[in-house]
């Protein structure tokens, strides 16, 4: 197996071999749109499980809504319909006919033009919100707190496995509310919600924080976020939690009488996060020689390799080894006992390296006369010999002490590399030299932002909801600024 | 609450009733889309869990292919193209613009049309066998058991809520195999798999059968499928399975170097069920006072409801109850206690049988004093006065006989409605007075299966699998026939 391009000779090129050679996904045969080949897919359906379970601990319920979005509701909620017409798919026709001209080959059937187009959802507020419509009469009726699982389609046009892709999967929650008060609550109740998913699961340390204007979902009053430091210094948006405020109700007629009989437009937040956080966690916690996976996400969390020369040590070594399966099972760990006889325990070493499995037991001839086994950790590639007895206990606590591990070294690498800066020249020097998110006084106009990007590709990730207030001038303006915000380059 | 009409006066009214008054489906804003509430949802979710988790267990794991099928890959297997060309999504463009004549609309951009049009997935082998194509070079890479849990669009005319919808939920088995018999025998299993889901799970007895040539999925060899008989006496085809043979392989050239070193063409089948599973649910179980569900299908197994005057005591029921909740949550029963005091409790009665709760356990004052509580099921609606003592085990295999029960009554309805016939005019004259399953012989050709069809609108359901054999004469032609074939309506 070729080796990986290194990290530090082309970050990009790594992460697109890393994902490919991993088995994570690929490109397919339609522009832009990836195939999540199964080991990808099985640590998306660890993430969607746990985030799901949140989710209802919550109070959320799942339903569906439909695909398509005809023109005439995608364009209700008008700034909404700006921020997704230009990148948005269009079905205009519901039959193929034969191509007279080509036998075997089919073209549009023109009799079969639809009345009106339908958008392939780019995100389901309009459908939604023409639903809730039905279902919202009284304040009795509220809150309303619905997800949905679904893919979607926004039409990109510069593409990469998980981070941008033309159709992806992901979560949308949808909830409408009595109050503001109550829908603002909800927005920041599933950021943080997001916020802890990412560090307690996927062992990843985010900054909450909220969008300026310019940046916030198209349509939303507010946008709250996690954002998450990726090993190259640029910033990743792993989530984001709309407050919608009456802007969907109004455009779609969504009234509701309250509790003192007055009638009122309801007020809303739109939530979610998808397949892109396969990148994040990818560009968090990944090295030179493949995967690194927290426990918790490990579709594998331990790999026995037996090291053996003929049939006899291999049923040996297998005797015990399904032993240790069988207790690392019983305490709810995935193990596999990799048995194959084609390949050599090198090769196997290195798959699993590649494929990021926390944990390695390998076992050969003298280990079976010590009683004794090698655990090698993937996350910091130390290995240690370790007796039998009390194996499973152990591997069950190393687990743990991994998971944190991860956490730690990947919030250690952020703290290495935020930097405050006091002044435009000072940003740039650090953008160039030592990139990473750089908190810095902003004077809260989008001119300032806008040039600021213009100049150094950098923008405002987010305004930190932290309590690290401190007064100062902007960059560029030297206008007074009441807290620095969360400068970067991002995915 | 308006009463339900009855299945006796229009069974087709009750069953859109139900669907809509039990909050599991409405029509949507989108032509022939429904919206799943999340009652549907939450029983759809079960049964996709348990499907799941057999699909895992016989060895297959999860994956993702894309939405969209460009043109050329679509029209490359000739017969399944044909099968689903008239009824399928085609997007054209991938952009809007704003409407120069008229401010705040939309039009599609000319200057966004797609080289290639995309069909929107009406299934996936096209996608899925253009992708093996890459994957598949050696036995050793066989055999590949994927299942994708996605959505597809057929263009349907006449739509039903779950039984027929434009879009709909579905998971779809892709595999591929090294031998015919491999690929077969993968066929049958994942049948039987489906059978058991719906006899165990869903308490629905089904026929396993083979479809007939013309009723075939578009492009397979043959077609296994699992047929279940609704109250109304029509057929529903719950689930297929399909035998490829090499003919996907064939139109997307996956071929591979066997164990003997010579190159050939791999295997394949595909399989499938959908929401339409919903629709097989309600019409198999449900009665003129709304949903019956079965224990394993049910988001709420049981329900308590208070019988109080004044809050004392409603405090004094609550108590207990809550106490049954928690014992009966233990043993991983789901429980609602529905202390809410706007509603009578006869309203709740009527609530909790329209949504089909298993069991309805009451409460009142007496109760309190007796130290006991009224159970109602819902499968048989009788009733019966319990000690609270030993309470939560008596549920525990109640809940149990409750399934096997409601299998048990649709079995024998089933018995009760399959009718062997030696003649044409008795044929038609079943299906005149009391539909349902017919058994009959058949002589094996299209055309009089076309002409039975036209004449009666009886189809083949499918061939049944079971060793009932039994020789006789054709309905029409008189030839010779070697076992009866199974007959119905069907939906």
């Amino acid at each position: 197996m070729a080796k990986l391009t290194s990290r530090s000779e082309d970050y990009s090129k790594w992460y697109n071999e890393l994902v490919v050679k991993a088995d994570l996904a690929e490109n397919s045969g339609v522009r832009g749109s990836m195939v999540i080949k199964p080991y990808g897919y099985a640590i998306w359906e660890k993430m969607r499980d746990e985030m799901d379970r949140k989710f209802k601990e919550t109070g959320h319920v799942n339903a569906y809504f439909p695909l398509f979005v005809p023109k005439s509701l995608f364009e209700a909620e008008e700034k909404n319909a700006e921020g997704f017409a230009k990148e948005c798919a269009v079905v205009t026709h519901y039959r193929l006919k034969n191509d007279p001209d080509n036998p075997g080959k089919l073209i549009v059937d023109p009799e079969a033009k639809l009345e009106e187009e339908l958008i392939v959802r780019p995100t389901s507020e309009a459908i939604i919100w023409n639903t809730y419509k039905g279902w919202i009469q009284s304040y009795r009726d509220l809150p309303i707190l619905i997800n949905q699982w679904a893919n979607v389609v926004r039409w990109e046009m510069r593409t990469r496995l998980f981070l941008r892709t033309s159709e992806f999967l992901w979560q949308e929650g949808h909830t409408a509310h009595a109050t503001k008060d109550e829908a603002v609550e909800e927005a920041e109740k599933m950021n943080n919600v997001y916020a802890d998913f990412a560090e307690n699961f996927m062992a990843m340390p985010v900054v909450q924080g909220l969008k300026t204007p310019s940046e916030r979902f198209a349509g939303a009053d507010e946008t709250y976020c996690i954002e998450a430091l990726m090993q190259d210094g640029k910033a990743l948006q792993a989530g984001t939690s709309h407050f919608l405020g009456q802007n969907f109700a109004k455009a779609f007629d969504v009234k509701f009488t309250n509790k003192e009989g007055k009638i009122e437009h309801a007020w809303a937040t739109s939530w979610g996060t998808s397949t892109r956080l396969m990148g994040a966690l990818i560009m968090t916690h990944s090295d030179d020689f493949g995967l690194v996976l927290p426990p918790t996400l490990a579709p594998i969390q331990v790999v026995i390799v037996p090291i053996f020369k003929g049939e006899e040590q291999l049923n040996q070594i297998s005797e015990v080894a399904l032993e240790i399966q069988n207790k690392l099972k019983l305490k709810g760990i995935s193990v596999k006992f990799d048995n194959d006889t084609q390949n050599k325990p090198g090769w196997k070493f290195a798959e699993y390296e590649l494929k990021g499995v926390p944990l390695r037991i390998a076992m050969g001839p003298r280990d079976l006369e010590n009683k004794s086994v090698e655990i090698a950790r993937r996350d910091n590639l130390t290995k240690e010999t370790r007796p039998l007895e009390g194996l499973d206990s152990y591997i069950e606590d190393l687990l743990k002490t991994i998971q944190k591990d991860m956490y730690t070294k990947a919030f250690e690498f952020r703290k290495d590399n935020i930097t405050k800066v006091n002044s435009y020249d000072e940003f740039k020097k650090v953008l160039e030299e030592k990139p990473g998110f750089i908190y810095a006084h902003w004077d809260g106009t989008a001119e300032e932002e806008e040039q600021i990007k213009e100049e150094t590709k950098a923008t405002i990730r987010c305004i930190p909801l932290d309590d690290d207030v401190e007064e100062g001038v902007s960059l560029i303006s030297g206008k007074p600024s009441k807290r620095r915000v969360l400068f970067a380059k991002a995915y």
